[in-house]
């Protein structure tokens, strides 16, 4: 068990792209999008199952690995489509790394930063291609996008 | 992956006790009692997550072993009370096993059998102690069990 601190961001420009590598594809899907959530996610190779307690911006976290083959079927029959498919880049600048996501399928053109940080109050510095801050912004948390018909509005 | 095929039996009298074994103590709550279920189990030393499908008789199961003390902390955090608290005692008989479940807490004096078969048509010498089917009766599923005050009306 951890509890995290991350903060969420929109993305405005694509300067990120010079400093990021190519990425991890990300496919998941929930079991139960309520309190706890319920989380498949099938990362290149490997599979998880996560579960997060309430909160946004610290939360109780327990993860899980899991064969890719479960998770592929779970996510077939037992998450509601549609399934979250995105790659995810990381990119490090002063000592902290930033997750990048690119949203694909019906989440097309969204792109969220996250920054993990050790308390709720940690300085950092922003990015030129950082935008709006979306960490209590409910619907762009990721259980919210997978019950979403498109981007938020 | 797995798929169940059980049949489970309310029990009419104490017969049972002189053939089983001394059992093991089971803890469990919900996750999400809707479809599918995901279940925190402890079972003695271990502890198990498993996520189970639609469906009463027949239904896919998936099982992970998982850290006890994070089932100890789920079980205390994200499971809605009351857990259900019983002990689990085996019996074989004509070669198939018997689970026959004894419950406490809230659910004290119930007493529950169940067969695993691998036809849902399987034939099976009925035990003298063995009383109505309740397979199909969602009173008698686990997670409807964990919400309820007390024992089934």
């Amino acid at each position: 068990m951890g509890t995290e601190i991350e903060r969420k961001f929109l993305v405005t420009s694509e300067a990120w792209r010079a400093d990021a590598g190519q990425g991890t594809r990300l496919r998941q899907g929930y079991l139960h999008t309520g309190t706890p959530v319920v989380r498949i996610r099938q990362a290149g190779e490997l599979a998880f199952l996560t579960i997060k307690g309430p909160g946004l911006l610290a939360r109780a976290e327990y993860e899980y690995p899991i064969p890719p083959e479960d998770a592929e079927a779970m996510l077939a029959s037992l998450c509601p489509p549609p399934i979250i498919d995105k790659t995810r880049h990381r990119l490090t600048q002063d000592g902290l790394t930033w997750e990048i996501d690119e949203f694909a399928g019906h989440l097309a053109g969204l792109v969220l930063a996250e920054i993990e940080l050790v308390s709720a109050d940690q300085a950092f510095t922003r990015p030129g291609w950082l935008g709006a801050e979306v960490t209590d912004d409910p619907r762009y948390q990721n259980a919210a996008l997978s019950r979403a018909d498109g981007l938020p509005a």
